[in-house]
């Protein structure tokens, strides 16, 4: 159904012919993938450079559909030699670029140099974590580094972990070993084989009401269903009230319910709001529930020695995740899962003939399948030790610092606007604000309409959301910064091109 | 916990310092992005080149202990500049280089130059696939290369899907919906929501008793418990037991039980077999019950005018899972998830207001987040459009049958061999086949025993995995041919390589 770009006639080619004639065949791997990938890296880096220069700013000005009917002519377009040109300049010119100044909503990092060119090396050489013969060398750097992380977590000896896609992954991680073990020592059955038992007490989950929908999106797939979310009241940080959990753990055991886990959030995505871990933990501790430490963007404050007290109270945690390409600079997949003791871990742990016999663990050959809830799994534990091992802790941490300071910086300039509104001080490197119309009861509308306009005229990415509760009133913008490049002049430049914005927004009818 | 690297003072740096002073620091994206990474990919394709010609074979010699120890080394050494160069050539040194001829082992391709010089635009843009405002451009040219891919399987237009971390992945995602759905409607309730009812029927799901461990794994994360899953006995050829399926299916009917999913596999790791499809679509119309065929490795054979007809029936498939980094050479990940009508997609649904509110949705910004299991996810459409754009389907076909045949030369080679048994000629590109000792009673621990020496002298990397059933003379040997440009007289020597050392292994007490 696809056509045949070549035109050439279909007949299988004899693979004595030696393919690297062909260079569109030739591979990235082996001792001439080096030379093979040269040529076909320049072409990137021009058309990175020329799709940056088109583009002229944090994203492409237009409407969605206009940017999608250019990607429909580029994609029809006849193939060859220089698909890999046309489409990497389409693709440099039609992101949001993270790296812009003017392009801070989500939690969405510009990557290090350094990084990508790890990056790089894994995709060339495609080692695959789930057995040790795809991945000889990755398979010990992804154990060596991941006890680093525990260390840098607070975790003992006995902890053990896996990279995952992100904290979404991370998060369906620890609830499913919370259910099995929880549920499995409730009721004496093994939730991973016979599925989850119908004399079961009713599972619970405890998360606060600004909790990431992961957490209710994982509690759907474990066939707990989003209902067994308990959505716990938070105070005016947005933090859950220690009371609330106590409250709500004590109402659910009255009930009869069983308290599976308790989901404390380590930054929210939001406001980077962060639950009384200490207390979280002793309470999960007193219902026999498991703790896990959603900390995907709070977990940054790790490599800060200014914001780490943060976060006290982590190592408490039955299992947390960590994301490093939110804080920590990294290309999109470096979500990491912790757990506190590997022994926890025995619901996931899987035997495959083909992938790790047992008389193969025995001579040696280690196995991580066990700790994925993935098979084949790309490595992408290299580019984050690539970065520790280039920057430090010492130098990363600078720029945490440096990104809490621009968001320090953004507020002050947001409070300092007579028609800007500031929602709260930050806590990690986001705040929330909105612009205020003249008639109070258009606000939703107004900032609504003034980020897509900043969108349409391809002037910034700021994001948007809306505080928890009922009824209007509640939209407000985001801006999240993580640039560590971005000057505090360019934090408000970009407040007052929103404001700017703002004002031509409400002058609409 | 981490030491810094670079000795510098822990104050924080002061941001309007331009940053870019540091290389170590700087950043893959905006305008000076491409001149940042041409430095770093200069040390990348050194350390690359340097690692591969170092270890000078399909993998490295010694056990796992020792290369264990150097990984161990290597990232005890102070940092900074040089990390990247020496980190990178360590990784290249210490892979199982899948470009390497003697390097068959698994379902674990050599990428494409190409295709992992998009990967590179990839990470350097560093979009994410959970909202419009984070890959304008990705978000178009994802759903346009799913509707493509949907087209090559023979799917309507009403076709959906998303990319995925692979097989496993889309697996679970085919029986989500397929529990969600078919439980959903046995009980008149919202699985996603209430979760599993306690009142109903049993759910069951059949799959062949050789289909991939991901559909137990998939079952116990559902809540369903491996136990769900009804292991269909196969016939000689490996392939599922269209009776047994029927008779299977009619007796979880006559105990009451619900079939919530037939699986079908279209081309299992071990033997390529190809479950009958148009069957199972029929059994599993009857049933009421969800058809799922994981086509991760078989769903290559659509690119071949030769081996499409293996898969015939595909289309008629609820869901299906199909892997580019399989039989599409495309660095890990690659896998991709298709429906064949969007509105079964329904229980994944969710609105985020931070990523996809609703009027922004009305005003025509697409949202891919209710496709997908993840959040943040990397635009890993990109490096297959680009590749098939490169290539063309008949491109790719061509390397699909290359492949193909050197499975069958390899084939015919074991067969020609005196010491060795084939299992069963090649469907696609793989085969068992194992030594014969003098004694059958060692033959198990002699070919386990061969391919570890293999391991360890750094000679091969070859497959190793267990007929079905019970008992011993199950071990078999594997080999995946993956490599187009690897010639069949190369196959002939590493099979002949297999036999000396089985040779060799024999003599052992």
């Amino acid at each position: 159904m696809i056509p045949a770009v070549d035109g050439s006639a279909e007949s299988a080619l004899d693979p004595v012919v030696p393919q690297e004639a062909d260079p569109r065949t030739a591979l990235s791997g082996g001792v001439a993938g080096a030379a093979a990938l040269e040529p076909v890296l320049r072409v990137v880096l021009d058309a990175l450079a020329a799709g940056a220069a088109e583009r002229g700013g944090p994203l492409p000005a237009g409407r969605p559909a206009q940017l999608a009917a250019g990607v429909a002519r580029a994609l029809s377009q006849p193939g060859g030699d220089d698909a890999l040109h046309r489409l990497t300049t389409l693709l440099a010119y039609g992101s949001a670029d993270p790296a812009d100044p003017f392009c801070a909503a989500h939690l969405h990092c510009p990557p290090l140099a350094v990084a990508v060119a790890a990056d790089l090396a894994v995709s060339a050489l495609n080692p695959s974590q789930d057995s040790w013969d795809q991945a000889p060398a990755a398979t010990s750097l992804e154990t060596l580094l991941l006890e680093e992380l525990a260390r840098l977590v607070g975790y003992p000896a006995e902890a053990a972990g896996v990279l995952t896609s992100g904290g979404t992954e991370s998060n369906l991680m620890g609830l499913t070993l919370a259910r099995d073990r929880v549920m499995g020592e409730a009721t004496g059955q093994r939730i991973e084989t016979g599925g989850i038992p119908r004399n079961a007490p009713r599972p619970r989950i405890f998360a606060s009401a600004v909790a990431h929908f992961s957490v209710q999106r994982a509690a759907a797939l474990l066939g707990l269903g989003e209902d067994a979310v308990v959505p716990v009241p938070v105070d005016d940080g947005l933090r859950m009230d220690a009371g609330a959990l106590a409250r709500a753990l004590d109402e659910a055991a009255g009930r009869g319910e069983l308290p599976v886990a308790v989901v404390a959030t380590a930054g929210t995505t939001d406001t980077g709001a962060i639950d009384p871990l200490p207390a979280c933990a002793a309470l999960a501790r007193e219902h026999g529930a498991w703790l896990h430490v959603d900390a995907a963007y709070g977990g940054g404050a790790l490599l800060s020695d200014r914001l780490a007290p943060l976060v006290a109270g982590i190592e408490l945690a039955d299992s947390v995740s960590l994301d490093w390409h939110k804080l920590g600079w990294q290309p999109a997949a470096a979500g990491v899962f912790l757990v506190r003791r590997a022994e926890t871990y025995a619901s996931l742990a899987r035997r495959a003939a083909y992938l790790n016999p047992a008389d193969d663990e025995r001579a040696g050959y280690p196995s991580l399948l066990g700790l994925s809830l993935r098979t084949t799994r790309r490595a992408d534990a290299f580019k984050i030790a690539v970065t520790l091992r280039t920057l430090g802790r010492s130098g990363l941490g600078r720029l945490v610092d440096a990104c809490h300071d621009l968001a320090l910086a953004g507020a002050e300039a947001v409070r300092a606007h007579p028609r800007l509104e500031l929602h709260a001080d930050p806590v990690l490197t986001t705040f929330l604000f909105r612009y205020m119309p003249a008639d109070p009861e258009r606000a939703d509308r107004v900032n609504a309409g003034l980020r897509r306009r900043l969108l349409r005229e391809g002037r910034a990415v700021v994001g948007r959301t809306e505080l928890p509760g009922d009824g209007p009133g509640r939209v407000r913008l985001k801006l999240t910064l993580l640039n560590p490049h971005t000057t505090p002049e360019q934090v408000e430049r970009l407040i007052h091109t929103v404001a700017e914005e703002g004002a031509a927004e409400e002058e609409l009818p």
